[in-house]
C-alpha cells in the first residue's frame, strides 16, 4: 500500500469540502494583547487584532502570572524532570492542587498535563473501574469527554443536549447500578449554559455521580472565579468539577477537584496521569498566581462582560445575526464552510482582524461560524472596527441580515 | 452505591500490596542539579540528591534553555491562548516543528502537548484511519502506545519483545493489507535497545509502516542527539519517529516527525491534537534552544556516559546486582514491592538520596526495582555515596550479592 497516497487523498477531500485547516502563524505581543504579529507567506509580517482567543481575560500577559513563571524558572529550572511519581512532583504542583481544591470547595484536586487529558483520563478511569458503571453523556460534550467515555468501554447513554427530562428518562430506565452523569457548564461553540441545578436534582434522585466540565467558566464566573457552579451556589452538590489552566488562567494544564478518595483513586489508576511527564514547575506557579489574582479581582470579569454586551449591541445595530446566550462567547453563524473561510481570510488580509473560522468536525456541517471572544482589553475602537468590517463582508457575500 | 467507599477499598488494596504511591514533594534547585529540597511531613525540609530524573542531561537548568524561556515569556506571554487551529499557533511552534523535522531528517514534524499524547493520538489516528490496518506492537511498548492502538480498534498483534523472528511470523501470517509496526528504541525500565535495523528489514519486506518511540533516546544518542536511529544511520528508513521534549531536552511536550503528508494527516484528524490548547510559546522556545544546543554539543552526552560507566563499575565492586544493557538506564532489581519501598525510604530518610521505587503497574510484579539515571552532573562523590548507602541497605535487607 502507498500510505502517503492514502493520506494525500484524505487531505484532498478536506480541501474540496473547505475543511482543510490552515493555522495562522502568530506572535502574541505580551503587554499589547489582543494585538499579535502574523507571519504570512515568505517573510511577510503584519499586525493583527485577535478576536478568537481563549485567553479570555488576558491573564497570559498579567504581571502576576508572568512574574511567577520567571521566578519559578530561576528557582526550579524549565521542566519537572519526570512523571509525578518518579521525581516529577514539585512543590508548586502540591500548592496548586491545594489552591484548586480550595477554589471549588473540595477536599482535593489532581493536576493533568491538559484539560483534554484530565477529561479523558478521569472519565475513562471512573467509568471503567467502577463496577458495572453506566455513563450518561450530554450530546454536546467535548471530544475529550467523548473519548474518555469511549475508552472506558462502559455502556453509555447520550442524552439530548441540556434536556433534563431526557436525562431523567434514561437514568430511570437504567436500573439500580452505578451511574456517572457527565456534562459541561458553558458549551464552547454555542456559548449556552447548562441547567446545572436541575441536572443535579436528577443525579441525586438516581444516585449518579455528577461530573461537570467548567473549562469555559473557571476564572470567568462566580465571585472567586470558581465557575458557573460557584455563581449558582452548587459546587458542593457536584462530585467532580473539572477545569483548565489554559483558558481564563492563561497558562496550560487541566485538573479535577473532588473528594480526597476520588482524586486519589484517579491519581492511582489513570494511565494518562501516571505515565506522563509532569507540568513544568513554572507553569504550576504561573497558574497559581493567576488563580489567586482572579479569586480577589473582579475587574477583568466586569470589563469582559461590558465588552461582550457592547459587541452584541453593535452587531444588532448592524444587523449581523449572532446566537444569543448568557455567556462570554459570541457565535456569528455563517452556515457554510467556504463562505466562513472566505470572510475570515478577508478579515485577516484586508482588515487586520483575526477570527478563525470554525468548521466541521468542531461544529456540525451547516453551522460553520465565527466564534468571537471579546476580552477585557478590546477597546471600543476595536469593536467598531470588527463590526464595520463584518458588515462590509456581509454585503459582499450577500448573507442575510437580522432584523434589529 | 457509595462511590467513595469503592475508591477507598481499591486504595486499601494498593496499600496492602505495597503498591500505593506516595509522591516525593520536591523543589528542584536550578543551578544545583541534581540537588533538590524535599518537603516532608509538617514543614520539614531536607536536601536530597535526585538519582531518578528523566531530565537526563540536566538541560532543565541549562542557561540556553532558561534564557529562551524567559525571553519568550516577556515577548509572548505565558500561554498559547487557544488550540493550534484557533489562535494558538505561535511562531515558536512553527520554528520548533521545522527544527524537529531537521533533527530527524524528515519532511515535517507535528507537536503535541506531551509524549503520551503524541503516541496515543498518532497511533490511534493512523491505525483507525488507514483502511483495514493491522497493528504489530512490541510486547514491551509504553502505556501511551498501547492505549493509542487500543483506541484505534484496529486488529492488533503483540510480538515478543524485540523478537524479529516472531514479528516476521506475525507479519507473514497477516495477508497483504496495510500494516503498522510500533516499537521503541530504548525501553525505559530495562534500558535495553531494540534491534532497529532488523525490525526495519522485515517492515520493508512486508510493506509495513514503521513507528519508533525514541523518547528515552532523543538528545542522548547520535551525533546531533537524533536518537538511536540517528546513531545507527537508520532515520531515513523509519516512517514515523516519535520523541519527547520532556526528558533529555528538559521541558515538556511530544512530537512526531515523518513525511509531510503523514504529519498533515495526523494534524488534520487526531482528536488529541485538534481539541487541546497548544503548548505555551515559552515551552516551544525552551525546547528549541535545548535541541539546538544538543545538536552541536557532545559534552553532556560524554559526561553522562562516563558517569553511567563509573556507577556500574562501583556497583560491580560492591556486588550490587544491576541489569546489563547498552543504555544510560541502570536498573537495580529488588524483586519485591515492599522491600523496594523500604530501601528507598531509608535512602531518602537516612542518606538524602532520592530514588523512586518502581512497582507494578509500571513493571511486572516480582521485578520491582530502583531505576537509576546518572546525569552529567552527578559527581564521583555522589556515586560513592549512593553505592555505599545501597551496600549498607543490601546487607540490612539480606538481599543477595552478585559475584564480582
Amino acid at each position: 500500500m502507498d500510505y502517503d497516497q492514502h493520506f494525500k487523498a484524505a487531505l484532498d477531500r478536506l480541501h474540496q469540502d473547505g475543511n482543510y485547516r490552515i493555522f495562522a502563524d502568530l506572535e502574541r505581543q505580551s503587554g499589547a494583547f489582543p494585538r499579535a504579529i502574523r507571519h504570512g507567506e515568505g517573510d511577510a509580517l503584519c499586525d493583527v487584532t485577535v478576536w478568537c482567543s481563549n485567553d479570555y481575560l488576558a491573564m497570559g500577559q498579567h504581571p502576576a502570572t508572568i512574574a511567577a513563571m520567571h521566578a519559578a524558572i530561576d528557582a526550579n529550572g524549565t521542566g519537572a524532570g519526570g512523571t509525578r511519581n518518579i521525581s516529577g512532583t514539585n512543590h508548586n504542583h502540591v500548592m496548586l492542587e491545594a489552591e484548586l481544591a480550595d477554589l471549588h470547595g473540595k477536599e482535593a484536586a489532581t493536576l493533568f498535563t491538559s484539560g483534554y487529558v484530565s477529561n479523558w483520563a478521569t472519565l475513562g478511569t471512573l467509568a471503567a473501574k467502577i463496577p458495572d458503571c453506566q455513563v450518561f453523556s450530554d450530546a454536546g460534550n467535548h471530544a475529550s469527554m467523548i473519548e474518555g467515555i469511549r475508552h472506558s468501554k462502559a455502556p453509555r447513554h447520550i442524552w439530548k443536549h441540556s434536556d433534563v427530562v431526557d436525562l431523567e428518562a434514561k437514568l430511570a430506565a437504567a436500573g439500580n447500578g452505578p451511574k456517572l452523569v457527565a456534562f459541561e457548564s458553558v458549551y464552547s461553540m454555542d456559548g449556552d449554559i447548562a441547567p446545572i441545578a436541575d441536572i443535579l436534582d436528577v443525579c441525586e434522585k438516581y444516585g449518579a455521580l455528577s461530573y461537570i466540565d467548567e473549562v469555559h467558566a473557571v476564572g470567568l464566573y462566580g465571585p472567586r472565579g470558581g465557575g458557573i457552579a460557584e455563581r449558582e451556589g452548587l459546587m458542593d452538590r457536584i462530585d467532580v468539577i473539572q477545569g483548565t489552566l489554559g483558558k481564563a488562567y492563561g497558562v496550560l494544564g487541566g485538573y479535577i477537584t473532588a473528594s480526597a478518595a476520588l482524586c486519589d483513586f484517579v491519581r492511582s489508576f489513570a494511565s494518562g496521569f501516571i505515565f506522563t511527564t509532569a507540568l513544568p514547575p513554572a507553569l504550576a506557579a504561573g497558574a497559581l498566581a493567576s488563580i489567586r489574582h482572579l479569586k480577589v479581582s473582579d475587574l477583568e470579569r466586569q470589563r469582559q462582560r461590558r465588552n461582550v454586551a457592547k459587541l452584541r449591541e453593535r452587531l444588532d445595530a448592524a444587523g449581523i445575526p449572532h446566537m444569543m446566550n448568557e455567556s462570554h462567547i459570541v457565535p456569528v453563524i455563517v452556515g457554510d464552510a467556504k463562505k466562513a473561510k472566505f470572510i475570515t481570510d478577508l478579515l485577516l488580509d484586508q482588515h487586520g482582524i483575526y477570527v478563525q473560522p470554525i468548521n466541521y468536525p468542531t461544529v456540525p456541517v451547516g453551522t460553520e461560524r465565527l466564534r468571537i471572544t471579546p476580552t477585557p482589553l478590546h477597546s471600543d475602537k476595536d469593536i467598531d472596527h470588527l463590526v464595520g468590517a463584518l458588515s462590509e463582508l456581509w454585503s459582499q457575500c450577500a448573507l442575510s441580515r437580522a432584523v434589529a
